[in-house]
């Protein structure tokens, strides 16, 4: 069955700075959609700021079975209302793959009930990527290790829960880690977070970073769906009222 | 050293309902209070919903180690900007321990991310509280488990984020099951949630519950704060700049 | 791709009392056998303790992806090489399903490090499986709860180290709790626990019950091999040597 | 209440090479356990190596609440009855504290079911280690990180179970990161795994470190214990039979 992604981009740095757009001439969300398109069995929409709703209308939404996010220096612009719809969908089911500065991004600030801050240095310095866990789906046949010649830094301590699982711990140069992929579960859900991805560097052209990038959406599928109209109240994902006296054993 | 701490109760079934008030005359917050002076070590405050911001000033905050919440019927009257006043609270290391219906308080599910939902039932019946962490401090002195002859029901599917140490899952008489005593860590802060206290039981006059309640107090209290001024882009609890390129090593 | 399924049964019960074998004729390690032809992508095949070896030699357990175990009243005639084969295969890789009172089994406590220990009671009563992880693949199309009508008690405190995943919890008749469905990783492979299963019930034949070993199965099966000759020294799955000094970037 | 701390330490790099005598001449456990006393606190008892039964006697370890370990080059010496012993104590729950090359030792392999594998350079380079979790008791009064001017490297993929906690992550200057500061919870009993402290260094006498051992060592203390004949069956601290068909409610 073909998993059905929405790529979200913020898309203002590869209109307004040459050197990005040198990087992602169409804007990272189609070099994102290209990788899954490469790699089969995904149907890829895109959305973006300055579209109407950003692109994520309640269809939109409804239609889609994992969110990948990319947003920097506007998150302030995203509209509360269509944050708390984002929240909503994925405690009803739907994955979301969160990407680098995406760390201060409504919607994952809104899922992990914290700050999301970190440390950060634009230093042109090399970034190293240790695989904790060979064994998980998201992390299939990447090695040991991934090496990247440049990259922004970010830092512990990244102000987010206990990740439920973490798969890389990152390495830089000057001196600082940083737990680079994380998974959550909330609600009926999945989250990721995934590191890399400064805006200034080809990163999202690595065929291992795409790799991750496509697996994490992959893992993170919605299996079930709770109904968009259903009530905070409502636990199960096929609909039941609250047991009575009658139901007692 | 004296841990601060400051009891919240909704405090409104107390004065509208009879059988309520016959059992926590002077309110659920006082017969808490008086738990925490009869164990010693601990100052307490309290705080109800029809104080002017609900009792919680910037200033009851930053001089509370760790606050109780209990709310039923009003988490709708809860003022947004002092739930996140809460929230910030907890996330700069203000310890919370979130009791029984304050699952869907809004502190609470601000700082899970999810909804808190989950099935329920008011049928008088037994529930019986298993102890799965006898290493831990919150569950010092609690025997195998702990039975209350009448509990409102609560179960599963408990709609909150796989929690970091479960210690506690109940066994009701109709047939359901719950996580019953839960911690996590957010941000600098430390929450608990512990499912008993239906208003119409004696269940806060329990000792068992009192020596739970008063030790998850112990437990979550803050023992670093954050500067309540500082930015989320501050990650450190002793106020840094983000590292630049001088900081390379 | 096929995976390969290697059934552990200890087979003793089946063949010492009539009563057991009326519901499991051919062992229970059959039933479980065709429930995965029946499901479709498995290869299996079944070992016994009574077997050379029981069944699991080097070979074997080279070329199986994930291993089940059913084990009750000889625990102790498991040979302890053979179990610290099976310890060593999981570590480097193999995916394992421990059913029902293998916790006490050697391969089991071997890599939780815990003594496996619980409560127990045969009463013929009835147990509910509730379902915490809607999200997760062990979990696809399992309801809210499973109900069996008999079976054997187990309850809290499961002496396991604490589960990476929970994905169910049992309630009983008779007062207990029990976490039912567990997931941890072990080395470079996948252990899951699955309580139900006593040989005096016809637990196995329950299609929901079936779908749920299956899937556990899938879960767990091998995504990495590490060489078997690989000493405890070598962490990566790509045999490489430590780094030296040259390595220093 | 006093914490009776026993510090094993297989005591021999001290004996047999000059430049490690000359920064532990007493041997490194004298220099922990003077940490301790400065402290305060503590009662600190020490056990090495070729002491009959390592020191660490039937009686010795009664009377234990928590046990640290230092050993590097012979593991393979210690008795596989001490280790077992070793780990019935813990799971019983005494507390258990293993530095540096412990990691792979035989008590904390058989508690953690897993090889302990890593990857290690001796290259006299810089280590940093990150606080990830400042509001945790071990890390009290522990800055951002501790920068330590020569360590030996230790590097993942560290072959553990995933930590409940992980508290710290080190930095290494040749590329290398590392889960420097782990905790478990194993029985009834607490583990922690602290990575500093290689024999050619003085790291032992740093503050900081010694800080965080001490911690640790309160942290992980026996709080109940299960006694040492209690059969594997036994579950409860408080000896109970299982329950039978009489015990249904």
């Amino acid at each position: 069955m073909t998993t059905r992604v929405t790529i979200w981009n913020e898309f203002l740095h590869e209109v307004e700075n040459d050197e990005v757009r040198s990087i992602y001439p169409e804007g990272m969300h189609e070099t994102l959609a290209a990788a899954f398109k490469e790699h089969g069995g995904f149907e890829t929409k895109t959305a973006t700021l300055r579209e109407p709703e950003h692109g994520l209308t309640e269809e939109v939404l409804e239609n889609t079975d994992v969110l990948l996010w990319w947003g920097h220096k506007a998150h302030h612009e995203v509209d509360d209302e269509v944050a708390a719809r984002v929240q909503r969908h994925v405690l009803n089911g739907m994955g979301m793959v969160t990407l680098h500065s995406g760390h201060y991004s409504k919607p994952f600030t809104r899922v992990m009930g914290t700050y999301g801050s970190l440390v950060w240095r634009e230093a042109d310095e090399k970034e190293r990527l240790w695989n904790l866990r060979p064994d998980h789906p998201i992390m299939d046949g990447i090695p040991d290790y991934i090496e990247l010649e440049k990259e922004e830094m970010y830092g512990e301590r990244f102000d987010i829960p206990t990740p439920d699982e973490l798969l890389m711990i990152s390495w830089f140069q000057g001196g600082e880690v940083f737990r680079s992929a994380c998974t959550w579960q909330r609600g009926l859900g999945r989250v990721v977070y995934f590191r890399p991805g400064h805006e200034t560097y080809p990163t999202y052209h690595n065929p291992l970073i795409q790799r991750i990038i496509v697996q994490a959406a992959d893992w993170a599928k919605a299996r079930v769906r709770r109904d968009a109209a259903g009530s905070p109240n409502q636990t199960s994902f096929e609909p039941v009222p609250n047991p009575t006296k009658e139901h007692i054993l």
